[in-house]
């Protein structure tokens, strides 16, 4: 059985109530609905536990929580990904799917070439969650990982727990991704990837990334599209991690 | 500019005559004409010297020969990948060619289930060099990558110089990837990788490999579709190189 990642604060057994971005992805992205199995995975602890919806209201929904895990079984894998053209969106999500990553997540970024926004956006997000299911199923993976946003770089940013090595991929850097990456698959540490749109990141986004921890790391001189990346770089974390 | 690569064998300098395949590809694939400049490279000897294309004939032509360079900048990454469905094969030849690849041959295989012969083979050779033409202008690179095929399993690995590290990927393979790979860029080595079509290798073709000196290894257990796999090991490569 494949079960939906959800990610939630302050998770504990038990009666478990979610509400506001949790609610909204659970109930209008995965549109789950009572008695479903799903994983909880606590954003801050990185603790997981399954749980079964019980009961879905208006704006929030009771869930009752099993066993608290103290990791989930891989490590986790984030690819926050600078909105694209097109259906090249479609193919990250695939591609980042089968390829490992447990978190997908879409980012408006200054020289983006497409804005989506209120009904677009909505639609887009569950289009992305079904590629990533079905890519899910034909990859043989037993889970399915949360796709989200588009939503704004800082938010972005700030969403990735700061126990993982988390790398934007800019053209621009000097340090080359292996230095910081290997030392990450050595701890057995999660790792998350910023990786930006067809008109890459701007200086600004970097300054504001730098500040909250990031680490600037280049892919080579050579220009990659946008819609290469993501392959590129869990290609190399899954070939690094010897499985 | 942009040169195109072309494998000939026992190189020398000074006025140098190229019929067959070596022949066929220059002038029916890449059509050059005379005076084109092309990047000449010894099979055997990995030696590379530039070359003007001096006079055309019916079957075969005549080159001016610069001197003898001991190597190419960058170590050879050849890709044999198993005929693929549709857009599939084009797909390929753009990532592989944006992540450095430096020959990429197409093969026939016992379980493809997309076979191109005759007319129909020679337009399909002609479009892919057109994509890694332009594929290599985008990223930037200064070659253009040889695209090739499709030919036999047999003479697709007997075309590869033992001088690199050949890896078939495979996915009832035991050995991880990271175990062949590792050393082979550590040492400065080229690497060729061999890609199964949708419906995989046989155990018969994977014999073959062995016999001829391939070492059979396994990207994981998770199931990669035909088209991933080489953007994902060009991506290791690419990443291990630390460029």
């Amino acid at each position: 059985m494949r079960k939906y990642r959800v990610f939630v604060e302050e998770l504990h057994a038990g009666e478990f109530v979610i509400s506001g971005s949790a609610f909204h992805h659970l109930v209008r992205v995965l549109r789950v609905r009572s008695e479903t199995l799903v994983l909880l995975i606590d954003r801050a602890q990185g603790t997981c536990a399954h749980a079964h919806v019980s009961e879905i209201r208006e704006t929030e929904a009771t869930l009752l929580v099993g066993i608290l895990e103290p990791a989930i079984g891989a490590e986790p894998l984030w690819i926050l990904q600078g909105l694209a053209k097109g259906d090249k969106c479609d193919a990250i999500v695939r591609d980042a799917t089968e390829l490992g990553a447990t978190t997908i997540r879409f980012v408006d970024t200054v020289r983006a070439v497409v804005r989506l926004e209120g009904e677009r956006a909505m639609a887009r997000s569950i289009r992305w969650q079904k590629i990533a299911e079905e890519a899910a199923r034909q990859s043989g993976r037993q889970d399915v990982p949360q796709v989200d946003g588009p939503e704004s770089w800082l938010d972005a940013l700030a969403s990735v727990p700061e126990s993982l090595t988390r790398i934007v991929l800019w053209e621009q850097a000097d340090e080359p991704l292996i230095l910081a990456l290997l030392p990450a698959i050595e701890q057995g540490k999660g790792v998350a990837f910023a990786i930006g749109p067809e008109g890459g990141l701007s200086e600004e986004e970097i300054e504001v990334a730098k500040r909250a921890g990031w680490i600037i790391c280049s892919l080579g001189r050579a220009i990659l599209r946008t819609e290469t990346v993501a392959a590129a770089v869990l290609g190399a974390v899954r070939v690094l991690s010897g499985t």
